[in-house]
């Protein structure tokens, strides 16, 4: 951590910055220019959360220059994380796809879907049984009846199964029956939702909010592991920009600056990410190369009959076509 | 809602379109261009809530041109709403003003505010009890301790208060203590959260979320009042942009925009909108200029011991000062 | 400014950094705390302009500390700005409306707005003969037979004018009538053609570029000012953002930032800003509440029939209106 | 287009609006809803172009169903363009790689890099001679001694070559010696720009604006050529967004979203979108991945001494080793 001081600042205020850091027993460097005095902080600078040094009127700025994300932070395990879900695993060396409807409507729906999606090579089930929606009147989701629905295709498949929770009665209800629990963009910052995630042992889909930073995310991140769930799984689906050519901008060079600062997996959604089912072929082959874990897709056996997300899910042939697409970037990739 | 057709549409996609819509009610009026074939629909859009019309390969787009939120828009409900918070009112005629810190500290931080926001001429008293964090090491607020100091203050110097709420377990703690709920920016489309503030019938204080469009905001008040609860009040505190120099923009056409589109109570947050104590009082006069019904200010005794956003808090003589200046702006937008 | 090293830093290249610099003349402070070493350069950094400090792989950051704008920095030009124009003048203690049509279209067209926006009590007059269009098929302006017809208004009922400039052909033709040029908003950053009206006497009338950073902007000021040209006035038209209720989002804090950071007169553009006529009002008041120097309004005699911008035009007599209910601002922030 | 009209527009406001219609020659369908009345237009909409319809206050919103661009449109012109630039071609069937450093220095470094980058596999020579800069005392460039550099490296190595015009005495300039222009992103929206470019019949490479739609691009384009050259080459660049991890946000989604629009070559900039080198490799193949006619990269002999854009320029030996891995990418999608 470095403490600018402002031009001309008083040799009063650049005396107190220094005196309130030592005594949170941290040691300064000072280093006085012609223009600025610049202090760097020695230490754990954990300390400092809770002071507040630039209250002072002749601090300009403080820069972090370490990360406040510790147990998702690559520096401090640089090996990159396989996170298992049932009978699969998320991470190096494998190429999950995790399909089927944005929420579960009924039996034949989902059974349907996963004799589909398994046919075509897909790694794990999803479908959502609380469906966060804009309008209080839109559908709001099945509940804990469409998780026995889910449960009951994912085992006829053998498929992992995964499902949002939007509260801790919804965490409650769904351990009973998936394999890894979504915490949803607009909840990527619910730090309530994440602490409680955080102490089942039951792996994490964490999206992305969609105004969120990467370094808010592996925030995120770190709010579920630290209440000691280590199984997390990062997925780009997408933020909000100007551009409305799609419903939102996949930020794929979030691929590689995660690969750069933590150990997790990384998959990206290209459904929500565009919007438009035309693009997500060309999406998907392109989160490959830059080198995902994974693609998150919707599919739905009937898209114009479905009751949310319809115009950006494939059908069970627009899948597999895509599916054996995906098999050159998969061969020259190196994934199973 | 008008559906536009792709050019060179199928004629049996057409007549797809219109029976679908009529199976579910609805008539339709058609409009065939030389480029493109256009479909209005007639009648009460909600209906076809759950009909997936765009997933048809030859629909290009459906421009919406009804709102989907009725409860808050002023289409339906023309006058504007005052909303009662313990001993005063939110709404025109009124100057809201709602002060206090970031975080509750003890019972003396809070015991000297109260004095110095009501003699400075706040109105309603604030304090945070639980604290969103970007960061799980940062400090995460007094719980139900806090909530006592703040109801002890707020009684001492005859101020409602209000207090941010995040789960189910803190409305039912806040609820015993507190005025008015507040939700928080991250919480905005925490549609649990929401429905459940929104089956009591405290007064609630709703933030804009970060990237928050005013339609999503208005749908998010939404959620509140279709369970029961009319008290909303709406705050702008900024949304998230490129521009760095502030910690967020403050969106100031949102107060004339809201005022156009709903009944409900706008106030404005300088405070986090800016992130910078000395933009406030520009920020504060230009939004009583714009019309809002009041304003949020953070305020803290010493800010630079403050636990959580020093930076942007006023002390107490800063406030006072402010309040005074304040004053010519009251006069003449005709405030109490 | 400050280098910031990646943990581990090799220390060959901590030396070759540091060697950099001072044969660059500069002096460095070397902080080494446990997980970061920090070299902090002392002296004149725009020594090192053309130097590439970054591009040693083990280089984590860059911070500035300092500005790369001098002449237009506050810091060494404490005194506000004030710019004469014609007749009249921009800067502290006074408040100067811009008003007039988006486009000029013909000599009653003119002549009348002239009229009108004199009574109504306009300082400048306003009118575009070289139009920047989204499209290549609208109408683009009429050129030097419309400066005549703008000359001439103003001459008329004694009001300066103002005109946009978009290349060094417009500059030299608008030079032969007008009192302050205008940069438009995608030309912010045209550097070209903010040296050409550097190279004049003219007072330059400089639009925020759509997604410009405020710091940006006044590196842009700072080009026209490092040719010569001293008389350059800012102005806040709004910025692009995720929000469509509003044509741009108008960055109200835009104002005092400016205000704290440089000495040129800072107006507003609520027109351009919101888009939207009934809007206008509430903006107009807002910004010169927040301290803005001045408005920018376009008028036309009738929006429906206007070749350019006519929905966010207002007409005379709504002019006249929002120009009486403007004068309490006016008293209250002792403007004349 | 699609007007339209306010709940409970008055009759004679719908008449007026039909009466404009109709009087610029045009026709249209009216549709009658219980809450709104909408007003299709038939025939050919660019009739209207300067004419206001919605400045009437019982207009609601106009939607546009065609896009304002023609020439580029891919509905006028289904087959993709393939344009030619000296000894080679840029569209399907090809993959273009566009090589050399930000800005021209000195003989020995174009040479040098011409060397390299032709090794390598580049088919392009790039190199800026006239830099637009943030800051007027960052490095402008060499100008037309740069030009004949470029000229000369690329004859040596039988790479054609392609260089940044700002101004119209730079393209007539550069003229002389460049086998196809670039319009930077600053300038895409520099009408004046663009139609001057247009007049020539030298190939232009159209970098998309920092915060430019693609519907707005797209009209960029279609300035240049509606006046006569046809030959444009679109290039996504990054937009700019909230993310700061990265200098801009490579939005990877406008290659499809482009070839389902236009029949013009797409390329992609992983350089400036990025800003970081490390990221450039992952960026590049996702590219190909999606579609992309080809890639520009910045390559600098000695990176850490270039006088621009070093921290993400590659050197020769990375430059080689990114070619070599995107063999497979270029076996599997086909191009030679």
């Amino acid at each position: 951590m470095i403490i600018v001081m402002r031009p001309g600042a008083k040799q009063s205020s650049i005396d107190a910055v220094i005196k309130e850091i030592k005594s949170n027993g941290l040691d300064v460097h000072l280093s006085k220019g012609k223009e600025v005095t610049i202090i760097g902080v020695v230490g754990d600078k954990t300390k400092l959360a809770s002071v507040n040094l630039m209250s002072s009127g002749d601090v300009e700025k403080i820069v972090e220059v370490t990360e406040s994300y510790k147990l998702a932070n690559k520096k401090f395990h640089p090996e990159p994380s396989i996170v298992p879900v049932g009978n699969t695993f998320i991470g190096p060396g494998y190429l999950t796809v995790i399909s089927g409807p944005c929420a579960i409507e009924n039996e034949e729906q989902m059974m349907s879907t996963a004799k589909g999606v398994k046919e075509a090579g897909a790694t794990i089930l999803r479908g959502g049984a609380y469906k966060p929606r804009t309008s209080p009147y839109s559908f709001q989701g099945l509940g804990e009846e469409g998780l026995k629905l889910l449960r009951a295709a994912g085992d006829e498949y053998d498929l992992p199964i995964e499902c949002e929770v939007i509260s801790r009665e919804s965490i409650e209800t769904a351990a009973k029956y998936v394999d890894m629990f979504q915490i949803g963009a607009r909840n990527m910052q619910n730090f309530y939702l994440l602490k409680e995630v955080g102490k089942t042992n039951i792996p994490v889909f964490l999206k992305r909010g969609l105004s969120s930073t990467i370094d808010e995310w592996l925030n995120a991140a770190e709010y579920i592991m630290s209440e000691g769930n280590k199984n997390v799984v990062l997925c780009e689906r997408g933020i909000r920009t100007f551009e409305t050519a799609t419903r939102n901008t996949l930020d794929i060079a979030a691929v590689p600056v995660l690969k750069s600062k933590t150990h997790l997996p990384v998959l990206v959604d290209p459904s929500h990410a565009s919007g438009v089912r035309e693009y997500i072929p060309a999406l998907s082959k392109s989160a490959i190369a830059a080198g995902a874990d994974g693609l998150m897709i919707e599919v739905h056996i009937d898209p114009s009959k479905a009751l949310s997300d319809g115009p950006q899910s494939l059908n069970i042939p627009q899948f597999k076509e895509l599916m054996k697409e995906l098999e050159d970037y998969k061969k020259i990739t190196g994934r199973k």
